[in-house]
């Protein structure tokens, strides 16, 4: 097991310990939606009501179960059974950590597209797999996410006997990617043929910018019984704190998580289930009023989302990054190769640790500036050509995003 | 893996069911502390404060391991760096999880005290280990929790090369015994001995009644090094739902539960960690005034528990049941052999579950009152002798707790 801290460990500490202006780590530092907040005090307001305070049901509070099966049975095309198909987790974290030792023996193989969120290869080496990388290679002069492209043959190229299963993170963090339609088909047709079980981390479902399409995985024929759909409370309300997620697929993909479940953490937190239950109710009655997409809950993300989005890439603009456009998410990845900077055109050795790595260290500690490195997404040799890009998080307030731009924009003045 | 579904999952499904009166599972029907409530209350009065309602701190939210770094060095002795030596969990339970994976290497054997926690051996055996029972045998005509006997010399014979670790329970589920300051002491050294690292799963330690010490197991001489203490917010405050926990001790003990927590959860809820910081803040300013002792919350959690405790006690003497009275926590164990029910003096076949099961499932289904079969805290070959009891669990209301002795007089009318 990889026993190293974590990037988040270095970069939150280094953040903290610079004082710096923080638009690294992916959570909002705006208000999470009042009415959700409001929902938790009607819970905590009631000490005597054991069914809200109390142990509930372990593989998710029975209001929740319901109402997320509602949801996803409209969303996937495909009852969804809230008995036997969903568990609650504590975020979408813990439910791809079941769905590796739930799923994977010594020696089983799992593709993983690259760039990919930074828990999947050690959860998935922690269970005993093998995290097989694939790049999703970027086109010449990339202007959006969609730049990054699916290569299935290559995919398919790294398919072997051992091949289990196969990581699908849509939308993409850190790219902001969404796989179009034709891209999710392929891959159904792929794993038909492998007979692949598909992890589905859609935890950014929720954040679709106009013009896209969020299309889930186990929606498309065929795939619901070979999917299990990660998603996230944390990132459908921007309340990253309260740490509940869910699996969600038919009862057999599911077994071996509620076995790992019950031997793990048993039973998630009752109050603020309750409270995101009555959440998602009210989602439920406006979605099914026709007033709200399936992309786009109560909480209007998108619509809160896109201006800051565009704000911080106009930003990036000025002060000489190229940013590669998000289609979705709350991050952005942007090309710091122009940026005038003391390890710029500087000798490296092999055994330096990524150049990102070091722009990001010295931004934060120079600039007071904290952001996350991407090659950190990237396996061993594949880290090397993905080395001069930063990711951003642009779910700031805007006073927070026009600090980190007047940063950067002296990036510029010094370097002239 | 043991993929049977757990003692808690047929038997709370079944007292739902059969719409029983639950003295089963070990959780509180009266209301949780208002003082807690409400400092959740204040918490999610605030959407604004991302650091109540974002990801906190991975090891713990800082203002919660500060207040139990400072609780836990006085009831330790020792001083508790809150920085490396507290680990916040999703549970006690998640603790134990950490634990056992974190130290098992495969063939590991850990010496297991029963009854046990049900919970513990699945945990070793799917870390790889090997759990060892040893029974804490029962006096004839047994009083009190006190009857429970630690046999020294039956643990040492157990031990092997392959030893790694002893859990201890303390206060102890489902008896509800008390270890002497004697008895500790001897397994220290013994643990000294043989180089043993100690699990000290304390999670009752707020439950002792008049007239008994509450001794912490890494407060002894020399034993801080040795041990990982568990603690568990939800029986503090009684807040079962809240689900949180922790593992303390020496850094250096700590430090594969920490790996495994980067992989596994990463973080835990924030709201719900900064009302219980709160909270421990208001005990520990209390305490350190000298009004309460380190064995009693401002909660007064063994004067609300001890009338409910001998109210349960007298009604199942006149029921003809024969409870063994504890010294802490809120279970009683009690031997229905007196009692006449339809399985009394059957037959039994080998391939029959224990008789208390069948005893609970009967008392459950056709008196509609739900228990726990204690026979499942025991290993295969040691269950047989300790078939003819019942756990109760007292943290009822009265009137949950009056339905139940009503109940069981039935069964003394019926029979006689």
């Amino acid at each position: 097991m990889d026993s190293k801290p974590s990037i988040w460990v270095e970069f939150t500490t280094l953040a903290v310990e610079c004082k710096a202006v923080n638009i690294g780590q992916g959570f909002p530092d705006t208000p999470m939606p009042k009415f959700v907040s409001d929902l938790l005090t009607e819970v905590s307001e009631h000490p005597e009501r054991t069914d809200w305070h109390q142990y509930t049901r372990g593989f998710g509070h029975t209001r929740l179960v319901n109402v997320l099966a509602n949801l996803y049975s409209r969303f996937l095309k495909n009852p969804v059974n809230p008995q036997t198909d969903v568990l609650v987790t504590v975020g979408a974290y813990l439910a791809l950590y079941y769905s590796f030792l739930g799923w994977l023996d010594h020696g089983d193989e799992v593709i993983v597209m690259e760039p990919a969120y930074d828990s999947y290869v050690p959860q998935i080496k922690l269970a005993g797999g093998v995290p097989v990388p694939v790049v999703l290679s970027l086109a010449p002069n990339p202007i959006s996410s969609a730049d990054y492209k699916l290569d299935i043959s290559a995919i398919e190229s790294k398919i072997t006997p051992k091949t289990k299963m196969l990581i699908l993170n849509n939308p993409h963090n850190p790219t902001g990617k969404l796989f179009s339609r034709e891209e999710l088909l392929a891959l159904a047709e792929l794993v038909k043929k492998h007979d692949l079980i598909v992890i589905a981390d859609e935890v950014y479902e929720w954040h679709i910018y106009p013009g896209h399409e969020m299309i889930r995985f186990a929606s498309l024929p065929g795939m619901y019984e070979r999917t299990i759909t990660i998603g996230s409370a944390g990132k459908a309300f921007s309340a990253t704190g309260w740490k509940l997620g869910w699996a969600l697929g038919p009862a057999q993909l599911l077994a071996p998580l509620k076995t790992i479940h019950q031997n793990c953490v048993f039973t998630c937190s009752t109050p603020t289930q309750e409270a995101l239950a009555r959440a998602f109710e009210m989602d439920l009655a406006i979605i099914e009023e026709g007033r709200f997409s399936e992309s786009h809950l109560l909480t209007g993300l998108a619509s809160e989302l896109l201006p800051k989005r565009d704000l911080l890439a106009k930003g990036l603009r000025e002060a000489g990054l190229t940013p590669i456009i998000p289609e979705a998410g709350y991050f952005m990845i942007a090309d710091f190769s122009d940026i005038d900077w003391p390890g710029k055109n500087q000798q490296r050795s092999e055994t330096d640790d990524p150049l990102d790595f070091d722009f990001v260290r010295w931004l934060c500690r120079e600039r007071k500036l904290a952001t996350i490195p991407p090659s950190a997404f990237y396996s061993g040799e594949n880290k090397a050509g993905n080395d001069h890009f930063v990711r951003l998080c642009f779910f700031k307030s805007d006073e927070t995003l026009l600090s980190a731009i007047e940063i950067l924009k002296q990036l510029k003045k010094k370097s002239s």
